[in-house]
């Protein structure tokens, strides 16, 4: 039944919030002169929401909204050599080894000898395509999607686009909001995979999950063996 | 014979790089208190060229590069409230309105009755797509690809993906380097149309140009008469 598995790229198949976490803990040390390490997240977390209309989703946006906090919470004493600082660690997490997760590269090799595989990935164009790359996993790959945002006329196009029924569909991934609740609503099957940390801008509620029917796998590993009950 | 017209969006179908020029204006004023406009200029195109590699193409990367230049040519001594300003250009050459080039919604509503016509371009994802939209374009387009690059293998995958012959399409676009030159690489046909300035990035010397076959044309308006002589 099923012919096709599309798979979210960050921290469903290697990790990256990682990589922001230990960006905003430099970015805090940075600013430590001036305010606490929690004021600052808190700001810095506010002003990459308020943001993201403006810049997007990925590395570039987020680094322009932690220069914007740098002004902001010093009131403009912010020096130009700490602005360099901040574009330093853009630069370093665009370069930053991906590790793949545990799991993925079995799981990835054997079912792209059954089945068409795609990445349906949020973020910068250059940064997600060149990180398929580096992670080896881009030849089990037929096809990579990169998408402003994912709501469920996002599926629906790229159903369309490579000509899918959605009863032959599944989409896996780390995130509620953005990998399972929209493809449940076009009608397509959903597998959620946690991830060791969730970002606070894909957080869901509890009564946006009422009813909501998808399969949560504990790792990637049990992926395989769940497909082939479907 | 053609079945598909494929079009560059920035300075082909809207004007774009008078966006950037009116930007570089602001930002060289904005430190014409450190040096003079020419070596900001100077440094700023440098920077964009070292960058590109990092950030790709679009609004911002082109934003982190001013403000990098901004922090090296004032010797770390620029203040916050500068920087502020320059991610306020970002924001504000992110909402600019749409100006749509002469002649191009006539071309493009009567092309799109008997030919497919997709739009290819370079950029940040989130900008070019609303940038279609805002055009009030989008209707007649079949597709919109977002590149990170206009390599010959960018076209070919194209071609590809939406199962086209390289004699069915023909790419029309404002600039040699990414419109022209790679699309008559792969054997399709490519129609030239020069936009009223150069993006330096995009120059390409006599040389490069030796014993290329493709049309230029002088103006928009041109290209419905030209395809059908095909």
């Amino acid at each position: 039944m099923i012919t096709t598995i599309a798979f979210d790229a960050d921290d469903t198949l290697w990790h990256n919030e990682r990589i922001f976490l230990s960006t905003k803990d430099k970015f805090t040390a940075l600013l430590s002169g001036f305010h606490d390490k929690i004021y600052i997240e808190r700001h810095l977390d506010a002003t990459e929401t308020k943001n993201i209309k403006h810049f997007g989703y990925g590395v570039k946006g987020f680094t322009l909204s932690m220069i914007e906090t740098a002004c902001e919470l010093t009131e403009g004493r912010i020096t130009g050599d700490k602005i360099k600082d901040i574009i330093a660690f853009a630069k370093d997490m665009l370069a930053s080894p991906i590790e793949v997760l545990d799991g993925v590269e079995d799981t990835i090799k054997s079912l792209s000898a059954e089945y068409r595989l795609i990445c349906i990935t949020k973020g910068d164009l250059l940064d997600q395509e060149t990180k398929l790359a580096r992670s080896g996993l881009g030849e089990y790959f037929d096809a990579l999607e990169i998408v402003p945002r994912k709501v469920p006329e996002t599926y629906e196009n790229i159903l369309k686009r490579h000509d899918l029924s959605k009863n032959e569909f599944v989409m896996v991934g780390n995130s509620l909001r953005s990998d399972i609740l929209p493809v449940i609503e076009i009608g397509a099957k959903a597998v959620f995979i946690p991830y060791e940390s969730e970002w606070f801008h894909e957080a869901v509620s509890a009564e946006e999950l009422q009813g909501k029917i998808f399969t949560t796998l504990e790792n990637i590993g049990k992926l395989r063996d769940w497909i082939q009950t479907q």
